[in-house]
Formats: structure tokens, sequence, C-alpha cells
């Protein structure tokens, strides 16, 4: 039996799956995050719940950061300097009572993009990315068996942006104001508009999807001009909001210039650039594919 | 005996190197670049001339682009829809005499992101971001062993950034108008200000650095939040221009908020945006470093 956990800022999701059927755990708990003490303690209880004394054969990790997760690092498997209450440098899989079980540990948009690549929206492409548009604005990377990661790293949250021309809003990030996140995020489009993208009505969802849909534009525009993506899916709360994903997808065939404008991107946006098929559960089941290839790595091959 | 190759849109240099002592090449010839059938005619014959019947034991292999760098691919190893007449679609590997030699096929700033890591600027450093202004703009990264890259990315010349407010310029891509390459690269500066970076007076440079240095560091701003780049060696013409290094530090500095803001980039600007050691060599002897790389790999390890 193999483990995978998605720990959010407000939620924490834990899944237990048979490392043979990955894809359908037996289990799923849905845990609020609260202390770290708390938290890990009832995921270590569901653990134990479920399997009794054995230990998981492998556990993937999918957190909320940022992270450290250079493995020759003393603070490996810390989330480091978060401004959640309580949860500043803490260290994470010490509180996971999984002892020694093999384990693998990244980012939360890192564990939807693997979870996406392999069950979901971006099955069978090679090279995926998963941006998240919600409280906070995060990119992960996956290519096949590789997950691009590091110490803070990607955290494509903090990219200076070129600025809408119908938008002054100062921005609402506390360290750059208007970078990506400050200016497409969640609390940013509260604080224009008064409400979120879905609450809104005639003009101003119009003038918020066209805002926000040319900030994530390019954003996306970079992700495939740096690291060659096949695949973007795009989640998060506030892509929720209607049509907020068609808007992304013109402005971004507008900022590259269509297929042949000195790239090698040939697809149609529609097929680019999608929706989650996992819903809620993108990050958890990334967290179990994880786990389930760190056991595969450490098993010797059957003979072909 | 090695064989690196930079192939550039001007001029082609080659090395050959024993691959025990690959830093100092006994043989470096530069080439112009013409036809592709006289530019390889002269490469083979400087090889053939200097190893006689023998053939390397590998070849490194640093291009213009863009490129196919997919050995999944029909066409790989070639030059594709590059505009220089004469070269669109070029077979590189099969106008190269070398037969069977293992091989490294990548991009020109790869080459030099693996010359400056191995021997110049960045030795010993293990994520390494080469940047080149000049003609064209554009970025190689190599992370230990692992080269970024495959078909026509990274290609971030096209990324789109925030204009300068003292700056109305169109831009000069031919593709995207005002991309960073049409609003830093050579020709953008000779259009703006009648002549290169170089060649400018004040109040003239002083324009030109700040408003160039602006574009370049959000590029290497991106670099960074992307990719956990740990040194970017920033190459190219335009960055003779007295006075521009210093502007893209300390606008790289004020772009990313310093230490702690949001990001895990701790190093002073002065040790993390460096000038080439190599010189024009970079990328040829980065092109040496990837053939000696391959023929390790191909070769049994000895005992330990």
């Amino acid at each position: 039996m193999i483990v995978g956990i998605e720990s959010g800022g407000t939620k924490t999701l834990c899944a237990i799956a048979d490392s043979h059927d990955a894809a359908t755990p037996i289990r799923v708990e849905r845990i609020p995050t609260t202390t770290p003490a708390e938290t890990f303690g009832r995921i270590n209880s569901v653990i134990a719940e479920t399997l009794g004394t054995e230990l998981p054969e492998a556990v993937g990790i999918a957190s909320f950061g940022p992270l450290n997760t250079n493995p020759d690092d003393e603070h490996y498997g810390w989330i480091t300097g978060t401004t959640k209450p309580g949860w500043a440098f803490t260290d994470v899989l010490r509180h996971l009572g999984t002892g020694d079980a093999p384990h693998a540990f990244v980012t939360d948009v890192t564990g939807s993009a693997m979870g996406e690549a392999t069950w979901g929206a971006a099955r069978g492409v090679e090279r995926v990315a998963y941006a998240t548009v919600g409280t906070g604005i995060g990119v992960g990377f996956v290519a096949g068996d590789h997950v691009l990661g590091g110490n803070g790293f990607p955290e494509m949250g903090n990219i200076l942006v070129r600025r809408h021309p119908r938008d002054d809003f100062e921005g609402s990030c506390p360290f750059h104001g208007d970078c990506v996140e400050g200016l497409a995020s969640g609390p940013s489009v509260i604080a224009r508009w008064g409400a979120s993208g879905s609450e809104l009505s005639a003009p101003d969802r119009e003038a918020m999807t066209e805002i926000v849909g040319y900030y994530v534009a390019q954003l996306i525009s970079i992700v495939t001009y740096t690291l060659g993506a096949e695949r973007v899916v795009l989640g998060g709360g506030v892509m929720h909001t209607p049509g907020l994903l068609d808007s992304v997808r013109w402005q971004f065939d507008r900022i590259i210039g269509g297929p042949g404008a000195g790239h090698g991107l040939t697809q149609d946006s529609t097929e680019y650039i999608v929706a989650p098929a996992l819903g809620e559960r993108s990050g958890v089941l990334g967290a179990l594919a994880l786990a389930q290839r760190t056991l595969a790595a450490q098993s010797p091959l059957p003979a072909a």
C-alpha cells in the first residue's frame, strides 16, 4: 500500500491505495489544515487505521510552500518561510509517522501536474505544466519522471508581466505589488471589483476576464517559451470564472503570434490550454503517482 | 581525440582536443559561415587534417537555430525554419563527416552555458544559465549533466516584457514587435539610437543602458523564478556597452525585491549575474565539454 498526501493552506487530503491500482485509492480523507501537530496527527491516524502496524511501501507528499526540496540540505523536507501562522519552518517529513518508507516531496502544483499528467487532462503528454490561479499563483512542471524544482523554485507567481492598458490597479502582492500574482490572484480580483470572478456581472466580468486573462496568458507564454510545455492544465478558484479560460486562450494566441511565429508551438490553444480533469483531486492523486514511481524506482525491475 | 563545433550565424569555430584535456584544445579553427556545403566541407577538412583517417571519439555541436534536438524525430539534427538564406532545413549531422561517432547536438547558447559552467565564470555552480544579448536574444540552461531543451525551446527571446515608461519604440521583432528580442537586441538599439551601445555618448548611452537594462533584468528574473538558476552568465555584443551590466544588476535587484521577497535567491547580484570568462570561446569549449561528457557516458566506468 502507498500513501499520497496533498497539504494545502486550508485543507489536507490523504489518500491510501494499492500500489498496483493507485488511480483508484481505497480511502481518501479530507482534513482541515490547522496546526502542524494536529494536522499530521490526524494524517498519521488515518494511515495507522488503514494499514495497522505496516508501514506504507512509499509516500508522496505535495505541499504548499515554500519548500526545501533539496535532499542534500539539512532542512530538506521542511516548509520554510511561509506567512501561514504556525507553519514557518515545519519539518514535514519528521511530523509524518512513515519512518524510513521511500518518499517523494514536491510542491502542491508539482503534485497536480503529476496527477493530471498520469491520470487527467494531460495523460499521455510528456511535458506538462499545471498552473493554479487562486489565492496565489504557482506553476508546477513535470517531464515524464522528471520533476522541475528545487529550493524555492519554480516561483513563477513573482514574475513581472506587461500591464493591461485598462488596468491601473497597484497590485496586491506584499513583496512585488503588481507581479502576476499581485494582478491576477483571487485577492487582486476582489480588491479591484469587490467580489470573486464567479460572482461578477457584466460589465465587470468582461473587464475581469479580459484583464486577468491577459496576465494569465502571458504567464503561460513564458511557460511555453522557457520549458517547452506540450500541455498546460490551468486550475485554481479564479479559473471558475465563466469566460476566463476562453479569454486566456485567445490572448495567448495573440501574444505568441500563432504557429510559425518564431517558436515551435503548433497546437491549437483549445487543446494546449485545458481545465483539470481530476477536480480537487489533481494534487493528491499526483502524490500517489509520485509514491508509485518512487516505489518502482526502488524495486528491481522484473525480467523483460 | 574529440571535436567541438560552434556554428554561428556569421562564423563557425571548430576545436579538436585530447579527451583527457578538453579545456586546452590542440587546434581551434575559425571558419566563416557561408553555405552549409562549404562551411561543413571546411570543418570536415580541419578534422581530417588533424585526425587523419581516425574518427573522433565524440563530437559536440552547438548551433544557431531553431534546431530539432529531439532524437526520436526523423528530422533530428536539423537546423529547421531559420531565416538565414540557404540554411533552412539543413541536416547538420549528415553534413558532418564524423560517421557514427557519439555526439551531442544543442543550441549555441546551451553550448555557451556548458562551456562557462565547466571552465568559465560559472565553474562549480550546478544550475547555470547563459543569456546572449546580441543580434538576437537567447537563453541556454544546464544543470550538471542535464541540458534544458528540445524542439524549438527554450525560445526566451520571444517573451513579452513590461515596457519601460520612457520607451515608445515599436520593437524590431518581425513576429512579435516588442518582445524582449524586439526591444533589447542589437538591431533594436540601432533602430532607436542610430548606433550600437558601445558607440553611443551621453545622454543616449544613459537612456540605452537604463531601458535595455530594464528588459534584460526582467528576462533574468524570469530565468531565476522559472529555472532556479544559481548563476546567470550574460554575453553577446550588446553587453559590451559600458554601464549596461551594472544597470541590469540594479534593476534586477529592484524587480525581485531583494533576499527574502518571496523567492529563494539570496545571492548578491554582482555574483549572480556575471560576464562570460571564456570570451568568444564559451560555445566551442562547451561543445568540447559536451563531447567529453558524451564519451564518458558511453564508456564503462573505471573500477572505484
